[in-house]
Formats: structure tokens, sequence, C-alpha cells
């Protein structure tokens, strides 16, 4: 082929790629700064690994917080689509539905808002949303400079690309961001989606650093996964792709029945309430689950108060995440899963540790999580990389998380082809 | 979709998933142990992270030594072919052309054997081959037996996931193996398949451990690569990019012109003797190129030894490589191009380190190494998650190391195009 014909077809990708990958890394820093701010100014701390949710408010202060985060998240998800606007999703986005700038803006920082009160969903969906905007805005752009079009494949790649880049902003997590762009999105991967998704997850990565630092967003006092492990991998590994299964349907199910419009402004308060009221006794229960999460993480024995709070959560997370998408809000489903995974791998792993002693429990937490979110995302390879990158594990780990996704990816595409 | 129907479908691969990561995983076991035997036996040592050659070995011994590798050897190879076999490919195997199962078995030792005695040629493709080939046998079997039937799809599938499993049960890295089998045979990566590699690779690892023990295959003093490489990886992953699309192409037009008859065993003795007159006076070209890969990321300062020993491996060890497979012989080019890559990196960090003092030289070895194994083999993903493994990298590292493949692909992709 012709170098002018090379230039042609590729320089378009390569700009797109790196003035994409630095907006959106500076969109998802951005983000992070005002999930910041707003924790700050309703719950009155800074939130880190240390102290993912704030246990030294008082429960009245946290109930009040989620609460009206509720009222007011609600209404401005009902005042966005209150004349016929729906927020487009990252699949349609990568088919080419058009994500209109400010509203979507307005619809990213609404999930943040009712995150940052305390608010029981994902806070990974926006920027994802935010990244897949700016790369249709770029490509209309582009559209107008013969030099800068894109191809229709390439257009595709790139929201997609986008998307995962703002995940890895958020995260400091760039493998996660890649495989999430190639294995949920774009449904391909091919050296060019490999190319550009890596590059940009990268170069936001970096950008994201710069607010967020290099530092583990869950802390696992052991990081690297024992290989006595094993047996408990090959038993829990499958029940928790029959759980995450039901629990992905139950997610879909919900986002169906959704209510965009009055509907919406009577019912979503109602969310901010029960998430307040159980939020008042349990802050665990607050924000996208990393609270949640990083208790199960950091549980190192089987006392009775653990077991109970563990418990407790992994039955209340997933009713009030799919109650706050059931009743009309927005927001990402990652942490939530891995929350939900985490604690009921922990209490697997009491019981497992009674045959097997001496593995800590955060193993069986960081097991949990990769399974659980494996399947209730049919997305093995972001998972696996996602545990990995977001709690700094050792390569000695991949081993035994590579067997967990793996078993979890079978169970879930066998019940999948099953229920069809 | 019925019960019976579903398990008509998915147990054949299950069963065949467990088997073949057993059968597999003691067949590379088996082979690490034989190529001990053989090092043991030629050159008097134990080979490991710390001593990748036998440095204490006399020089008339190490010459000597690859020298009558080369003529048994090159006897063993043109024993098998001279009635017309020739060995099967792994792309060919896993289009369903078969293996038989002692020859390829003999082909396997014999590449084993010709790296124990010193020959300059990766040990990575005999393990493969191997787990191929036992697949096939595997296919054979079941296809007598209806309940175990495999369909033709996921006969494919077992074969490349097979092929991963022996690298990764020689290399204890379960994640390369499952993406060797995905990005580079299987050529696509689905759902099933990352459950059907990730399981048979994980299995495989186990039973390779078993023998081998879960350490660094290479050792790298600092395992997370620092931020203050951007400016590296962004000029040199493109150069690598360059040189790796050469260096494959190099590979596949030696292998095309490989002897196989009487000229074989007229020309592979010659590369006995050249390899082993070179090995008289430098050690690090012997075996798979972890001599020199190792010397490489040991190198701590600028010396001129140092220099002069990186750039004579650099030159000579690319050389000695395809010569060995022009001239008759087989064998593996991962840790080949690792070593290569390994030793040009090294040296041009030397020039970086310059300008940006303070990063570990071993840094620049391992970001050499993936940015021309990514471009020599066009397997992106394989080659970040090779060298992530074998020198149990931290997870910091990802963000390097995931751009500088980025990168190299991206070049590579475009070169490969331009050619065509």
């Amino acid at each position: 082929m012709q170098l002018r014909q090379q230039l042609q077809r590729n320089l378009p990708i390569i700009i797109a790629t790196v003035v994409i990958g630095v907006i959106v890394g500076t969109s998802s820093a951005l983000l992070s700064l005002f999930l910041d701010h707003v924790e700050h100014l309703f719950l009155g701390f800074q939130e880190s690994n240390r102290m993912p949710v704030n246990l030294d408010a008082s429960a009245i202060h946290r109930g009040l917080s989620v609460i009206a985060g509720g009222i007011l998240a609600g209404f401005s998800w009902y005042l966005l689509q209150k004349k016929g606007y729906r927020p487009v999703g990252l699949a349609k986005a990568v088919e080419g539905q058009r994500m209109p700038l400010f509203r979507t803006l307005a619809h990213v920082l609404t999930q943040i808002f009712f995150v940052g009160t305390g608010g029981s969903i994902g806070r990974e969906l926006a920027p994802r949303e935010a990244g897949a905007a700016f790369a249709q805005k770029w490509e209309d752009f582009a559209n107008q400079h013969p030099a800068l079009t894109l191809e229709d494949d390439d257009k595709r790649l790139l929201v997609a690309a986008a998307a995962g880049a703002g995940f890895a902003g958020v995260y400091i997590a760039p493998i996660t961001g890649a495989f999430f762009c190639m294995e949920l999105l774009y449904k391909r991967i091919t050296p060019r989606a490999i190319a550009v998704s890596l590059t940009m997850s990268s170069i936001a990565t970096m950008i994201g650093a710069l607010v967020k630092g290099y530092v583990p967003y869950y802390l696992v006092s052991d990081r690297e996964l024992s290989l006595r492990l094993l047996p408990y991998v090959i038993v829990v590994a499958p029940l928790m792709g029959w759980l995450g299964h039901l629990f992905g349907r139950a997610i879909k199910a919900c986002s169906a029945k959704r209510p965009h419009q009055v509907k919406l402004l009577v019912l979503f308060p109602i969310v901010g309430l029960v998430t307040g009221l159980v939020a008042a006794v349990y802050p665990q229960i607050m924000g996208n689950g990393r609270g949640l999460a990083q208790l199960a993480m950091s549980t190192t024995a089987p006392s009775r108060i653990a077991i109970v709070a563990l418990f407790f959560g992994l039955v209340a997370k997933p009713i009030v995440t799919l109650m706050t998408i059931r009743f009309g809000g927005y927001g990402g489903v990652l942490t939530p899963s891995i929350s939900i995974g985490a604690s009921l791998g922990v209490l697997l792993g009491m019981v497992y540790a009674i045959i097997v002693p001496g593995i800590p429990l955060a193993q069986f937490a960081v097991v949990g999580a990769v399974t659980f979110l494996t399947s209730s995302q049919t997305a093995p390879l972001m998972a696996l990389f996602m545990l990995f990158e977001v709690c700094h594990l050792a390569s000695g780990s991949f081993l035994m998380l590579a067997l967990a996704a793996g078993l979890s990816i079978a169970v879930n595409k066998w019940l999948s082809a099953a229920s069809n």
C-alpha cells in the first residue's frame, strides 16, 4: 500500500487516540475531584482506601446526607428527562447513537453527586459515559476535516476505547480499561483495538494518577493468593458463576422497568430514604460498595460481629442497588458486584478455613469478587484484571484468579445458553 | 435449550479441558525435567534464574557441548524427516492437520535436547507442540465415544488451548498461556475460549510448578516500572515495533527455506560449530536466550564491559538463532526475542539515563523485551503478560507495559499493512 494511503488510514486514529486519551484522562480526574468535593460537603470526610466510608459521622448525619442526595438526584434526573431525553447507553453509543454533550455531562454529574452523598450505586459508569460523549464530539469535529476523518469501524472503536479510558482514569487501572473496551463494548480483540485501547487507557491513567496517586483502591493485607485456595476456587467459582448470572439478569430487568418522568420524581426519594435509613446504622451500604468490599477484605477473623456485618451487607447491598436502578437511578454495577462477591467470598471462606486453616480471609474476598464480577458482567478478562489492578496483587496471584474467572464464566455461559 | 442438549454441547469440552490440562501439565513438567537432565549431562550444571548459563564450565567444554548437540540434533531431525515426514506447525495443527504422536514427541525431544546442550533456540515451541499433539490424540479417542465427541470449532479451541497450556506449564505463566492460545492460534477471544484456555493453562501451571516451583524466570531487582520511563517508552516502543517486525519477517523467511533432508545433515552441524565457537568465549549465546536476557536485566551500570557484552549479544543472538532455523533446526522464538529486546533496551536506556537519571537499568530491559516481543510475534497481550509473569512484576508496572505494547503493535500493524 502507498504511504499516502497508509497515512490516510492510520493518522486519524493515532491523533484521536492521543487527543481523546488526554481529554478523557482530564475528565476522569475532574470527576474524581468532584466526587471528593461532594463527599466533603455532604459527609465531611476525605475518602481513601483506609477510610472508604465515613464512620465518624453521626447516624443522623449519614441518613440525612443520603436522603437529601436522593431528593436532589431524583429531581435532577427528572428535569433531564421530562422533555423526552433518555440517557444513551454505552452499547448504543458505540453503535453510533448520539450522546448530546451537555445533557450527558449533567447526567454524569448527577450520578457522581448521588454516589458522593452516599447513594448506593457504582461511580464508574459516569466517567465512561463522559469519555464516550467526548469521543463522539471529536468525531463530529473530525468529520469536518478530511485529514482527521475516521472510518466507521474506527469510530466504534474510538467510542469504546474512550469509555474504557474513562474507567482507567478513575480507578488507575489501564489494563482493566482496555479490556472493558474490548470485551464489553467493542466486542472484538484485534491488534488495532489493543493498540488504541491500551494506549488511550494508559494516557488516561497517567492523568488520573496525577489527582488520585498510584495507590491501591482496596487494601489487601496479603497480595499473593495462596495455591491452597484451589479446592475453594473449584467449589465457589461455579456457585458465584450462578449467583452472578442471576444478579446480571436482575440488573437488566430493573433497568428495563426504570421510570423516567413524574413517576421517577415520586419514587426516587424513596431510594434515598431507604438507603439513608440503612446507612444510619450501617454506613458500608453507602456509595459504590467500596466500604462493604473493604470491610470484607479487612476481615481477619470469623468473629460474630464480622459475620453479622458481612451477611447484612450481602443481603442489603444488592437490594438497595437494584432498587436504585429500578426506581429511576443510573450508575455503575462493577463495584456493587465486587462488594457482594467479596462479602459472600469471605463468609464461605470462614467455613473453608475450618478445614484448611492458614489462609488470610482477604484472599477469599478477592476470589469471591472476581468470580461474582466475571459472571454478573460476562467479562472474565476485565474482572480478573480489575481485581488484580485495584488490589495491587502480586503476579503469583494470576494462577488462582485465572482459574476462578475461567470456571465462573464457563458456568455463566452455560446458564446463558440454557435460558435462551 | 434443554438440559440434555446443554450437556451434550458442554460436557465434552469441560471434560477435555480438565483431562488435557492434566496431561499437558505433566508433559511440560517432564520436558522441564528432561531439559535439566540434558544440561546436567552436557554442561554439568543446574539452570536457575541466578545461573541461566554455566559460566563455570571451561570454554572447550562449552564449545564441545554445543558442537556435539548440533551433530546429534541434526542427525535426529534428518532421521525424522528422511522419509518425507515434516513437523506439523501449530497453526496447521489447530486447523486440523494431524500430528503423529510419536514422531511429534521425537521432534519435541530433539528441540529440548538441542537447547539443553547449548543450542541457540527457544525451548517453548516444544511443550506447545507436545500439548497440541496430546489434544489431537484425545480428540481421536473422543470421536469413538459419542458423549465425549467435540464440535469442530471446539476441536480447534482444544488444540490451541493445549498448546498455550504447554507454554504455561513450562514458564509457570497461566495468563500468557491463555493469550498465546487466543491471540496467536485460535485468533478469537470469546467467553468460551477464555473459560477453556484460562482453566487449562491454570491446571498445567499448577502441575508444572510442582517441578519448577513458583519462582520468577528472570530476576529483576526492581519489580515496579517507573513512570519516569514515559518519554523512553514513547521513543523506543515504535523503534522496537519496527525492528521486531523485521525480525518476525526474517524468521518467516528462514523457516520457509529450512532444509529437511540430506542437506540438513550437512548444514546443521555448522550451526553447532558456529554456536559452539561463539559459546566458548561468550556463554550467553547458549540456550534460548535466558542467559543474554538475564545479563541485560542484571546490568546495573553502563560499564565498558557491560556495553561490549550486550552489544555483542544483540548482534550475535539474532544471527545464530536465525541460522539455526535456516539450516534446519526447530524451536521457539519468544525467548530469543526477549533477549534481543532486553539487550537493545538496556543499551538505549544507558543513553536515556544520562538525561533522566535514577531509573534502574533492568527496567529498560523489560520495556525493550516487551516491545520487541510484541512486534516480532504480533501478539501484544501475550508479550505484555509474558514479561509481567516471568519477571513477577508489580501491578503498578502495567501502565508502562501497556503503553509500550500498544505503541509497538501500532507500528507493527502499520508496517505489515504497508508491506502487503
